[in-house]
């Protein structure tokens, strides 16, 4: 960390940083010229991070070097790390997965339509939601418990693992035992008491993105996970929030990027959520891929018209085929290879 | 709800919408030219608000008229609604509150020396935290249940009710029993089952507008409240997410002038989340009377230089003294009197 | 300037980086401990702002201490600038002025009607569009020349002075012969050759903050002009553009509390454009003037149902009337005094 | 235009608006049911354009559902526009053009280096700025007609057209002498009276999309060429501004696919602006294609380290000819050829 003292900051201000600091238990290190005078901390990263020295008389500025996450960076571990998707699948380090399904559950034909045809198209695993979040209290809400094990019963039928989202903490144990992959949605990615209790149950975990979070603070996220002894999380770039109106979101694909540098974590795009628009989740998929992304997470419905959810983002069957067929050539062009069995 | 359709869409592609709307129970009116045809939806809110028809064929465009709320409307409540702060405070329909303390609650002291001076200044409640988000998990993560204790010690000495942030939906209970007003956080927003908790337990809730929430969203949210029984809600601005670096959010003022007319519950302006700046929140404290705010939330700590959280933020002592008495006049000119008994 | 490398930097990285900043004139002093090195640069504004070393090997962050401006900073020059209006007013140092008028001059008589209006209600000085800035082609372009005489007849009845935009630096010196205030729209806030050429022409500049525009930038943007030689600069907060849709745009008045503390240019408000929304004009007026602006830009308009632009925004004159009535005792308050003669 | 009133608006409002309506030379459709009444606005774009509603007593909302573009819109002209790239290259139509070069323009002998190496590349197109706009007046401002004329024989020697930026208006006629493709700037999207001068000129015009401009203003920016008789639009997408601060600006690549089905004009993508870091600039090439783009802008430099701007993102020539490598089969795969002879 480093404290930057305004102009002609007083030798009784500067001492006063250093005094706070030490009694902190960090130490300080002076440097500067005539006109201005740099601080120098160092300490552990605990310490550090909690200091908090901005307002105070003669400070200009305080520069945070360390980063607030460390076991989530590629730093700490260079070789990327690979997530088992249950006892078929992997993504990660090379294999490329695809998680496909409806936005909702809505009954076991339409999971089991789905599910086939992901499994036929080559997609590593199904999703789908039981509980869903939703801005308005007249939505659908989904249909909770009863749609796991729909979505359960499809999955197993055509042989692929299954990803569906936490809502509520208190139904994490739940969903545990019916899917194999835990989501964190974007509006819970700091619900720091869910990250917790992920961390401690163990099961895989996929978290999504804010809605309006930096990458720091996304791999923050991921960090509580890591901390409590997880450490099969994959990180989903599913758009930001900007003053564009015409897509849902704005995908931020040179995140991806630099998240696949930052940190050896896989790295999932939702071209469905950041784009809103159906038209444009295949040519996102395939920028996906270039942008370095370890897989794809695609609302897939066998008739859309109908969706209780997202309809206008999700991919008929016959249109997710077509899409699955366009990418595989790229995702070998990309130096990867499927993440199924 | 109307559904705009493109430039000469075909009948096929009118009827088809016709018929999707027909068989969810909902009207189609159509209007329209040699160019362009209109159609007009009309059917309850929850029917509507469920239909998707952005992607279908023919469609340009779907435009919602209908508020995805409605409790927490002006036009379904026209009059005040005013918030009980404990035996002693009030918000709304004229009364004006400011609710001080530290981000985090830290030892009895403190939180003895900031509720004395918080009630000598006229402060109606008193504020602080016991669960604190935190981006990173190397930040100090509050004192839970002990905190939340030494706070009402603090406060029932000074004669002051408690406002404090649930973090978790398994603690609601649990600080129910210690806070006379439950704070949802801007992290906690769109946590759909915090809120459907919140409602059910019936106490007064704060209900911070999220890091990028749209006034709409932020309203959707405190029906989810209102809509489980609890009618006594309380909004706060506390601040939007955008480009400009130099304050930590960006203040929405005319958010809260624009939530006024939109609602009729109370609304609290929090400038110090909002500016993360020391010197910038007594201006925005006056600024917020003159937008329409009903009250404040401040943060206030007996040495800021040494506070757990948000020092660069606080005030100390005597700064909020100040403040608290070039706010008076200007509460009195908009019209409102100190809510406090 | 300060070269953070990143952990464990070579010798080489860190020479090299060295090298380059002699080479280029400035002097580096090195200091850091077994992790982490830290280079702090040392050199005229001139020189270490041209320094570019980002992408260097072994460059973990760069960061720039020094401002990118300096003749516009309260460091610079501690005392307010007060900017003359014409020779009947004057903005900044406590005087408190209003700038009113149409979005567009649209007629000798729509203009005489509110130059009258503005003169009797306490407005300093007659706001008006002779030139356009229209998204659209398809919009009206505004009546040129023939409506800068136009304002200029109506104000000069009125005894006012004028303010109007440039919109093309073609037509500066045309608009210097009719405005005593030449206005920078927010789109041209980065216009850079129009405001160096204002700078040379020496009338009082008053400057939009861009759409998109940090306080940094626009403090930029205005030393372009005093740079120029032209130290009579008002700066104007219009809102910014964030995803927030009910209003134009979202007013940030932290960010003028903070211009207060960063420059001694005065700084005016305009509600109008930054909420688009007549009722949302006289409170945010209200909270301008407690923000610490030192004027404000309102549009007004006879007959705002029948105004070629912006008439959703513009006050009729009862209005502007009563607004300005009711602020005057806030000006008082705010410790200021009415700008006008 | 379809204006919404508000529920039960009474009959004189309605009348209201139907009179203003009619006043201007539109026609009023009223339908509606018992609560709400919605009036559809029939008339041609420039009335019904100018037409400002939204203050309106009983007014609730206005929607105006014809686009501010006519020209620009795939609609107007269903195939894809092709612009000449001087006498040598191409974009559009399946024709890819990569354009590369410096920020700035240095010495004859910097310009002759990359015109060198981006001909062997197989770049379609030589750029440099000469005229640099700068947020900062103490940055380097670029080196005038000297620069233009350098980079004029370095292109003619290399055998490629050239593309630099118009920073001022009065400099269009200068530029149009040696330069192939006139740029306008990010800064200066909405510079109205340059576009139109851009328009009569007749030269291509390559539009940079402004830092927080939307998809639609970008399209009605590219009108205001157009419609002055010039049809040889480039448009460029280049990262718009959000709260990310690790890159530069958010890539907007759905954007990009979402500009290809809006208009018939080429789109190229700037990945060095958009992301501001070298090591992003390569895979993001790469997944623009996937997006769709027409084309590349691409900032080479062969001493990036001292570079007189842009520095951290420009590619040395080594790292150039390697990302035009890995783009060929990428373009193929697209369905599209170099747009080089």
């Amino acid at each position: 960390m480093l404290v930057i003292m305004r102009d002609h900051a007083s030798r009784e201000e500067i001492d006063h940083v250093v005094e706070l600091l030490e009694e902190a238990g960090a130490q300080a290190h002076l440097s500067g010229g005539e006109v201005k005078t740099i601080i120098g901390v160092i300490g552990d990263r605990e310490v550090v991070y909690a200091l908090e020295l901005e307002g105070l008389p003669g400070v200009e500025e305080v520069i945070r070097v360390l980063k607030p996450y460390k076991l989530v960076s590629r730093d700490f571990r260079p070789e990327d790390t690979v997530v088992r998707l249950g006892s078929t699948g992997a993504i990660g380090g090379g294999a490329f997965a695809v998680m496909a399904g409806p936005c909702s559950v809505e009954s076991p034909e339409q999971m089991r339509a789905v599910a086939r045809a992901a499994a036929d198209a080559g997609a590593a695993m199904l999703r789908g939601g039981a509980y869903k979040p939703r801005s308005s209290p007249y939505a659908f809400q989904g249909l909770g418990l009863e749609g796991l094990k729909m979505m359960r019963e499809a999955a197993d039928e055509a042989g692929l693992p299954v990803v569906t989202e936490v809502l509520d903490v208190r139904d994490a144990e739940t969903v545990a035992e019916w899917a194999d992959v835990m989501q964190v949605g974007a509006r819970n990615m700091q619900n720091f008491m869910m990250l917790d209790e992920l961390g401690k149950i163990g099961r895989p975990v996929l978290l999504k993105r804010g809605l309006s979070a930096t990458l720091e603070e996304l791999l923050s996220a991921a960090e509580y996970v890591l901390k409590n002894g997880n450490r099969d999380v994959i990180l989903c770039e599913r758009g930001i929030r900007t003053f564009e109106t015409y897509t849902r979101n704005t995908l931020d694909l040179a995140g991806v990027a630099a998240l696949k540098t930052l940190t050896h974590l896989p790295v999932v795009v939702d071209p469905s959520h950041a784009t809103g628009r159906r038209d444009l989740v295949a040519p996102m998929a395939r920028a996906s891929v270039m942008a370095g992304a370890d897989g794809l997470m695609v609302e897939v419905h066998p008739d859309p018209e109908r969706a209780k959810c997202d309809g206008p983002q999700s991919l008929d069957i016959l249109a997710f085929s077509a899409m699955m067929e366009s990418l595989m050539p790229l995702v070998e062009f990309a130096g990867k290879r499927p993440g199924v069995a």
